[in-house]
């Protein structure tokens, strides 16, 4: 069985479905996570090398974070609000609006049966000096492998990723990055991936997922 | 060439070299990056089931962040006291105590020529539900095989990573990560490690690194 037979014909323009990647929204939890990513950016580039008041920076920081949990449900009602529903693609560390170490990559499904996306990443996934984190790019690619599979119409979990690095990815540019579910045997599904950038491949990722998942929180 | 020949003989107790990783001071811009990690969490439990004013966060937080930005050198200057001294080991994604994206992991070179760490995970961190997204425990291993090699003594960049994952990762339990330098060829060192919870392994990684580095801003 190949991935041609899962994938779904979008309509024209390419489709972007509920569940495979979330919008994020101006407004809400959404707009508080998009700031909080500006403010993780700021810290890294004042360091300490400011004439802030970086005690009164964490104070207000804490007093916020404070009010957030003292009126969050409890985490396990929260962990099944995380996986009903269109939940399941709002809070993760790769495209979910709600998360702020997520960049967030927003990834759309294309009439070839593959998943591609653009972003930009700053300061915060820095590895060598410039340049993008070679666990960064593991971390976008695993979640794009994962995202391709369900475009495919069969996802499961990672069982082995293997990543080459063929030259450095640039921080501060746009990366293309995309996943393509290449074959299912049983249960093994083979899954393949790259981040790119102007056009050259930085990394390339080739992924074995097992069709299996854990139970959601109920 | 192996490992051994390049491993430092630590005092006991385990020594943890100032440029293996930085030590999360309690305060400056690490009190104000360890502030964010608790509202990035907190952003996450609360999700858009509360009543908390939302608009009124991120106003908090777009104004935090201006205020840091105004005040920050400019990125040229900034990327230059990142590559300075100790500050190599203060900014990244996985150990970098100025980074809120970083859990941070703290990992401490050990006489056998080993590096260890053990860091509890929480929601911004997930995949599948209740567990570590793949791609996280990627990103840390990926970083805590290239500090095992720079306890070895020859470091470098990532050219190929092969991750396998035998069973969940917890998310909320202390996992153990572990990196080691099994062997030098050359320019090509190769390097294995693991995450463990409660003794068992969960994920393990295998990497060939390249000894190069790229030049650092200046």
């Amino acid at each position: 069985m190949t991935a041609e037979h899962h994938t779904p014909v979008p309509s024209e323009p390419v489709a972007r479905p509920e569940a495979l990647v979330s919008t994020a929204r101006d407004e809400g939890v959404d707009a508080a996570a998009a700031a909080a990513r500006r403010l993780i950016d700021a810290l890294l580039r004042a360091g300490d090398h400011t004439d802030t008041d970086m005690a009164d920076v964490a104070k207000q920081l804490d007093a916020l974070a404070d009010q957030l949990t003292e009126r969050a449900p409890g985490p396990e009602d929260r962990l099944v609000t995380m996986w009903q529903g269109s939940g399941i693609t709002r809070h993760d560390p790769v495209t979910g609006p709600e998360n702020a170490i997520a960049p967030p990559l927003t990834l759309a499904g294309r009439e070839d049966g593959s998943v591609q996306g653009t972003v930009t990443l700053g300061f915060p996934y820095q590895g060598p000096p410039r340049c993008v984190h070679g666990g960064v790019s593991a971390l976008l690619l695993d979640h794009t492998l994962g995202v391709a599979n369900h475009w495919a119409g069969l996802s499961g979990m990672t069982a082995e990723l293997t990543l080459r690095y063929l030259r450095p990815t640039p921080l501060f540019e746009p990366l293309t990055v995309t996943g393509r579910q290449i074959s299912v045997d049983g249960k093994k599904i083979q899954t393949i991936g790259s981040i790119s950038a102007g056009g050259r491949e930085c990394v390339t990722a080739q992924g074995l997922f097992i069709a299996k998942q854990l139970p959601r929180p109920s």
